[in-house]
């Protein structure tokens, strides 16, 4: 078999059969095929795209490329869930507690990550105390007696996905569907859950910047879910303006804790209910989607949701009082207001530049090596479709330094005000085929 | 500039600027944009090509990356002929001392090549005595006095060409009219010529096998070469059978000297009239390609053009009797015929199988290494739509062994007698603009 001879017939738009994908991830994983050979595949692909099975195929190819978890020490239906990322995204913090208070187990491994706020493992420091320098066995022990623990990352997981995705970053192939969704996958797959719910945002703060984008990558990811035995929904959700209020690491805490109380912001309370119910569903604790939020919506009810958070923050060390006195939480010393210059109603609320405000603010990583400050972030007062008055409060900022000037002009220059705006669609579809 | 912004920018469809095509390959020649991120926008260019002004721009940048032929020193408009690749193509040896008898300057380097034959210089080198070690002083004398001087390629023409070349062969984006064309003409530019006349092949001799993709790819050239401001024209010939009768060095020199006199095989000369018309009208010597032709009939006729090939032989040193005494030329030691098995009409004789027959004979080079026997070769007696009688003899194999099976098996596959066939049609067009 020789690369080029692939090559050619993904460029003339055949099939590539699963022993070729195979011998193209192995070879390149191992360094006997070149990153040039690789590049010109990733071209062809993003031009003549792949089949459900050859997406299948490379998605498999990646996850045997490395180490696979495995979660089969823990008892039940193992359901992961996924964002494609965006701005403000606190469903992770409200869906772990909601979802375990239903008794399913949430074995959740997390990274840091680079972006606008920390990762979630960020977000749950900044509760004094918390840790995820847990073992792997204590981390078992904890999901099958609480249902729920999270633990940092290890292991050499889908190392041909990494090579790879960090090649088609300087080759102009990342936009391609066969090639996004096969990478999402392999991920979630070597991470060993039994089901997947994948959150596909859309708008201008997504990577998917069209609802029929969004739905073209969220079938292509439940259908090579299905097809390798892993069952697999996603919700379609707006990602034209941050989701929530809160922007930052405890401001999202807090705001997860509101939340699971039942006082949270709606869009975000909507967007978790949604996603959880495909979650309570996938795990066989409900026989539909409908029943799944009734359970849902029960728990936020009767405190149980929030009984769990407090026994997930206790489990790990963390001071599980600041679930009834958020006032515990790391405060930034300044507190903000952004003014509106003008009546009107909000229109826009540029969803990644705000995000890169929260950065510029110190909430996030730019780099590796950044630190992040947990206190900081923004607060949104107003959302599109908001009625707004001259000198009334837009966004709150949190801020750890008194000069904020070059942030208040992003945060201007990423919202419009206007005569009138409705407020978006949150959820524009759920996806089960 | 961003090398990643390039292959976007193509990927999607747009034009690259001249700066953008000239950092691409400034880059690239000198290491500092790595192979993968070129196989990439090399794939992206098969998908999305290139417009006239790109293809000019990327020729030019190929041109000025690497040494370039100054032939100012010679007097006249310098013509210069390309053949895309064939079997049995003798145009070259007819065409360099019939151009230079009617007084317009043949300043020719060669190489040597791989191949089913020999390149031209080999084939000249079957002349004892003659030989190519000139230097460039006396070439440029022996142009100016004679017309007509052939010199050993040297210098570093062209490096971003052979680069790409190399890595467009492992990457499977060697089939692309703007990649091919822009390498064709960067390499006859930096030859320094004036003028260019293209000979296009078509057929299954040829890489181009349909007659259209063989105009796509001389219209390409020919818009290059005006655009740059060199002259050029082509002709669009088929090589679904081997041009002429002979195919090896010595056969092929006999052939010619047989042309010059107007007694070759009817295919060859019509070429030769085709393509030495163009270069005579582009060297200014004619008004009109019919004018030109008649000239060229007229110094067969007389034999001016004999007598150049004498005095080209004898000015670098050869056996100019030969002319006159073909048997003179190296002969091989079986002359073995291939008979026909069945009664019938030749209609088939695919031209690239031939060719590697004579290359099993020893005719041409598979490696760099390999040595030539200038004395071996086919002869064919049989072209597409003539008779032939169960017997009779389809080629005459002229070896330097006895057991030639091999040979013959593979001569046999590439023939096919059927009830009737016409002659292909020789010259498909010629192309101006």
């Amino acid at each position: 078999m020789r690369m080029v001879d692939l090559i050619a017939k993904k460029r003339d738009g055949k099939e590539l059969t699963t022993d070729e994908i195979r011998f193209f991830i192995e070879g390149y994983t191992a360094g006997d095929i070149p990153d040039y050979q690789v590049s010109a595949l990733a071209m062809a692909i993003y031009f003549q795209d792949m089949t459900d099975r050859e997406r299948a195929d490379l998605t498999m190819a990646m996850v045997n490329s490395g180490d696979t978890i495995d979660l089969s020490a823990i008892e039940g239906i193992k359901v992961d869930k996924h964002s494609t990322g965006g701005v403000g995204d606190t469903t992770t913090l409200v869906l772990a507690p909601l979802v375990a208070a239903l008794d399913i187990p949430v074995a959740k491994m997390s990274g840091r990550g680079l972006g606008h706020t920390g990762g979630t493992i960020d977000k749950l420091e900044s509760i004094a105390g918390f840790h995820v320098e847990i073992d792997k066995d204590e981390f078992v022990h904890l999901v099958n007696t609480h249902k729920i623990a999270v633990i940092g990352q290890s292991g050499n997981l889908t190392p041909a996905d990494k090579k790879l995705y960090a090649l088609r970053d300087v080759t102009a192939t990342v936009n391609s569907i066969p090639l996004i969704a096969s990478s999402i996958m392999s991920k979630k797959i070597a991470a060993g859950s039994d089901a997947i719910v994948l959150d596909v945002k859309t708008g201008a703060g997504a990577f998917m910047k069209t609802v029929d984008d969004a739905k073209e990558l969220a079938h292509a990811m439940v259908r090579i879910g299905n097809n390798v035995g892993r069952k697999t929904m996603a919700v379609i959700s707006d990602m034209s303006q941050p989701l929530g209020a809160a922007i930052g690491n405890a401001l999202e805490v807090r705001e997860a804790i509101d939340t699971l109380r039942g006082q949270g912001p709606k869009d975000l309370e909507e967007l978790c209910l949604a996603l959880g119910s495909q979650m309570v569903y996938l795990a066989g604790k409900a026989g539909s989607l409908e029943e799944a939020e009734e359970k849902l919506r029960e728990v936020m009810r009767n405190g149980q949701a929030l009984e769990k958070f407090k026994a997930f923050i206790a489990n790990q060390g963390g001071d599980a009082s600041v679930v009834d006195h958020p006032e515990r939480l790391p405060e930034a010393r300044f507190k903000i207001e952004l003014p509106a210059r003008e009546d009107g109603v909000v229109a826009e609320l540029v969803a990644d530049e705000i995000g890169t405000a929260a950065m510029l603010l110190g909430a996030g990583r730019a780099t590796k090596e950044s630190e992040i400050d947990l206190a900081v972030g923004l607060v949104l007062n107003k959302k599109i479709g908001d009625p707004v008055r001259e000198g009334e409060s837009l966004i709150t900022i949190h801020a750890n330094r008194e000069d904020i000037d070059d942030v208040k002009e992003k945060l201007y220059a990423s919202i419009r005000i206007s005569d009138q705006a409705e407020p978006p669609v949150l959820v524009h579809g759920i996806v089960t085929e």
